[in-house]
C-alpha cells in the first residue's frame, strides 16, 4: 500500500492525495485537476478566436498566467513528493506536465512561442489515467486489449491502403493532371486518394474526365470492401474480449497443472484427470 | 387489468382508448393520433417554405389552429382521465404534450414565438411508445437493449474521440491559420476535425498547406480504425441481444455439469440425465 | 421436370430455351439475353451525352429500333410459349419486359416519351434471376436472408432515423434559417440533416454560425454510433445465416421427432433417448 | 532446401541472397531493396511537383538513372541466379521488374513516356513478398483469407450495387438533367449515384430541385443498410478465419461422440477417453 514508506507523513499525505484516488481528498484533487486542465484548454480555444481575443485579452492573460501558477505549483509538489525525482520528471505524464507550463514562461524571452502552450491540450489524457481507477476500467480495457490485439492486423491493412493509395493516386494524376489542378502532382493526387478512399471526400479535389470519373467510380467501389476491413478486425476482437470477460477463466487441472481447460470441461484435456466442479 | 377500478365507467372507459390500444376504438384513437401528429409536422415543415406560406398562409393558418384545438382537447382529456393528473402532467410525454400546444396560445401575446411550435415534433417520439405495444416490440428492444449494454464502451470512446478531435484541431490550427480562412481559431478547427473524423466531409473547411494536407491524411487513415470502434461495439452487443433472445441463458446439468444445454431442454445433451424445470 | 406436357414439342423446347437454362441452348439464350439488355442500356447511357448523340444520333437510333425488335420477339415468343399467357404477362418480369418496349412505339404516336425507355434498365434484374440457378445461389441466398431476417429491426432503425432527422432538421432551421440560404427553411434543413447523418456530407449545405456549428458537431457525432446499428443488424443477421449453413442440421430423435438436437448431442433433449451418432 | 543443388556455388549463394531471407545477408538485400523503391517511388512523387521539379531537376534526373541502373543490374542478376530464366521473367513479379527500368531506356527513344515510369509503384507489392516470410504472416493471411472467403458473396452485392447504380442514376437523370448540369447526362449521373451510395459525397455534383433532393435523401437512407453489407460479410469472415487460426478444426471423441474437444485436447473434455493422436 504505502509506496513511500520512509518519507515524512506529511509528503506521503500530499503523494496519496497527487497520486492516487482513494481518499477523499485524493479524489477532489482529481476533480478539482480536471477542471483547471478543462479550463486552460478552453482559455485556450477561446483565445484563438479573434473577435474575443481583442475584446478581453486582458482577462484571458490573467486567467493564463494564474492557471501556469497553479500549475506550476503542482508540478514543483509532484516532484517533491515521489521519490526519485528524475523518473517522475523524465516519464510521459512528467514531460507533458513541464511541456504545458513551460511555452507561457519561453514567451517572456523568445515572442510568439505562445502557440507551443498547444501542448497543454495532451494534459487531458491524464484524464484516462485517473478513469482507470474508477468504474470505466472494465469497459476501457476491452476496448484497448481490442486495439492492442488488432495491432498487427491493422499494421498489414495500413501498409495494403498505403501501397493502394500510391498506385491510385498515380494512375489518377496520369489521367488527371492535363485539364485539373487538383491533380497538379502525384503527391496531391495521393491526398485525394486519401479523402476518397476513407470516403470523406470533401470535393476539393475532384475527377473532372470522363476518364478520371470511371476510374474515380472504380476507386470508391473498391474502397467500398476495403473500408470494411477495419471495422471487421475491430468488431470481431472486441467479441473476443467479450467474451472473455463473460466466459470466465479457464479451467486449471489440478493433476498436470494444463490451464486451458475450457469453462465446461469436465476431464483434463492433457491428463484425462476428472476435474473438480 | 383495470388500472382505475374506482373511476366511473365512462372515465374508464376513455381512459382505455387514450391509454391503451387492447380495444377497437383504442386502436383507432392510436393511429388518429399519429395521423394528426404527423399532419402537423407537415404543416409545420411547408409553412417553413416562403412561397407556400406566402401562397396558402391563411389555410396553414387555419389547419394549424385546428390541431391545436384538437391536440389541447386531446391534452384536457388525458388530463381528466389519469387518476394522478400531476404525475401525468409532469411526466415526459405529458410536458412535451403541453409544450406542442403552448406555442399556438403564446403567440396571441408575444409575436414571433411561432417557432417554439417546432416542439412539437417530439410527439412523433409518441409513435415510438404506440409501436411498443405491437409486433414491433421485440426488435425494438434487442435494438435498444444493445444499446444501453454499450453505453459505458460508448462513452469512453466517446471521451477519446474528443480528446483526439481537441488535440488534432489545435495542431492543424497551429499549421493552416496563417494561409486558411477555414482554420482562423480553434473551435473553427475543432469543427473541421469532428466533420473529417466522422468522414462527413463537407469540404467548407479544407486543407491547403502541403504540410496541413499531410496531417489530415494521417489524421483521415487513423479516423478509419477509430469510427471502426462504435461499429464494433454496437455488433457484438446487437449480436449478445439476439443470442440471448433467441435462447435464453444455458442450463446446467447436475449429474455431468454440462453447462450448455438449451433453455428448452428437459434432458442433458450429454448424459441423458433429466434436468429439474 | 416437364411443366407443360400437353404442349407441342417445338413449343415445349423454345419454352426450355427460354425460360431455363439446364441445356446448352438454354444457357446459350441466356447470355445472349443479358448480352443484349447491357448493349441496350449503354446504348441509352451514351445517348444520354449531348456530343455522342449530336454526332452519332442516326447509329443510337438504328441500334435501338434493332433492340426494340428483339425485344418485341422475346416478348411474343415468352407469350406463345408459356401455357399461362395472362399469368406471365401480369407477372412482375412480364409486366417490366412490356414496359421496356413500349416506349419506343409509344414515341412515334407521342413524341417525348422517349424518357419512359429508362424503365428498360430494370430488365437488368433479370440477370440475378438467371444467377440464381447457377452456383452464386447459396451465396445470395445468404445475403438474402440476412437482409429479410433484418427486416423489422431495420424498419425501427428507419423509424428513429426519420424522427431524429425531423427533430435535428427544425432544430438547425431555427438556428440557421436567418444567415444561411442553405437552411432556408425545414425541408432544406432535412436535407441537410440526412446528407449529414449518413456521413454522405456534399458540402452544398453546411452551417455558418457558430451555434449551427456547435449543433451539427453534436449530430455528427451522435450519428456515429446511429450509423453503427445498420452495421450491427446486417453483421449479426449474416453471421447467424453462414452459421446456419455451416453448423449443418440439426438432429431428429427417432423416438419422440423433436428436430432440434444440437448436432453435437448424444442424448434427446426432449426424451432422453441416446441419438444413434 | 536447397532448391537448385546442380547450380555452381556462388550461383546458389547470389540465388539465396536475392529470392530468400533466411541468411544474413538475404535479410540485408531485402531491407536494401524496400528503401531503394521506397526512394524511386519518393523520387517520382517529388518530380511530379513542378517547383520541385524546376529548382532540383538535375538531381532528380542524377537519382533516377543512379536507381535505374541498380535496378537493371538487380534484374539481370534476377535472371542469372535462376534456373529457368523465362518463366522468372514472365511471371507476375518478373514482368512488374522489367517494366519498373524500361520506360527510362524507353524515354531516350520515344519522348513523353515518362510517365510509364509510375508503374515502378507496382514494386512496392514486392514489400509483401517479403512480409510474408515475415511473423506478419499469419495476420496477413488471416485477411487475406477472409477477402478469398467473402469473393463471391461480394461479387454478389456488387451486382446488386451496379444495377442499382443504373436505375438510381437514370431516375436521377430524368429529375434533374433540365435544371443541373451535373446531371448533364447518365453517366454523370451514375458517377453522383456511385459517389452517394459509397458515402464519399464530393458535392461536386448535388442535387438541385426538390423533387431530385427527396429521391437523394431516399437513396442515401437506403444505401445506409446496404454498406452495412461488405461489412457485415468481411466482419463473418474474418471471425471465422480468426477461430479457425486459434484453434484448428475440432476433434471428436470415438467413445462419446463429444465433437468440440480443442484441437489440442489428449483426452476427451466429456467422457476422459484418450483421444488418438
Amino acid at each position: 500500500m504505502s509506496a513511500t514508506p520512509e518519507a515524512n507523513p506529511r509528503r506521503e499525505t500530499l503523494w496519496r492525495i497527487i497520486f492516487l484516488s482513494d481518499t477523499r481528498p485524493g479524489r477532489a484533487f482529481d476533480v478539482a485537476l480536471i477542471v483547471l486542465i478543462l479550463l486552460s484548454v478552453g482559455t485556450l480555444m477561446l483565445e484563438s478566436v479573434d473577435e474575443l481575443r481583442e475584446a478581453h485579452g486582458r482577462w484571458f492573460s490573467l486567467l493564463e498566467w494564474t492557471l501556469t501558477g497553479l500549475f506550476t505549483l503542482e508540478y514543483l509538489a509532484r516532484l517533491w513528493v515521489v521519490r526519485r525525482s528524475w523518473s517522475y520528471a523524465l516519464s510521459f505524464f512528467g514531460l507533458v506536465d513541464l511541456v504545458s507550463i513551460l511555452p507561457s514562461y519561453l514567451e517572456l524571452l523568445v515572442p510568439d512561442t505562445h502557440y507551443l502552450m498547444t501542448f497543454r491540450v495532451l494534459r487531458l489524457l491524464r484524464m484516462f489515467r485517473i478513469l482507470k481507477l474508477a468504474e470505466y476500467s472494465g469497459e476501457a480495457n476491452v476496448l484497448l486489449n481490442a486495439l492492442k490485439a488488432s495491432r498487427r492486423k491493422i499494421a498489414v491493412f495500413f501498409m495494403t491502403v498505403m501501397t493502394l493509395v500510391l498506385i491510385e493516386g498515380t494512375v489518377m494524376y496520369v489521367i488527371e493532371h492535363d485539364e485539373n489542378a487538383g491533380f497538379r502532382n502525384i503527391p496531391q493526387s495521393i491526398y485525394w486518394a486519401i479523402v476518397t478512399l476513407t470516403t470523406v471526400g470533401y470535393g476539393d479535389v475532384a475527377p473532372v474526365t470522363v476518364l478520371g470519373k470511371m476510374m474515380a467510380s472504380v476507386i470508391m467501389l473498391t474502397g467500398f470492401t476495403i473500408i470494411a476491413v477495419p471495422t471487421g478486425i475491430v468488431t470481431q476482437e472486441i467479441g473476443r474480449e467479450m467474451r472473455g470477460a463473460v466466459r470466465g477463466p479457464f479451467r486449471r487441472c489440478r493433476e498436470c497443472g494444463w490451464q486451458e481447460n475450457d469453462p465446461s470441461a469436465r476431464f483434463c484435456q492433457q491428463c484425462g484427470t476428472r476435474l473438480e466442479m
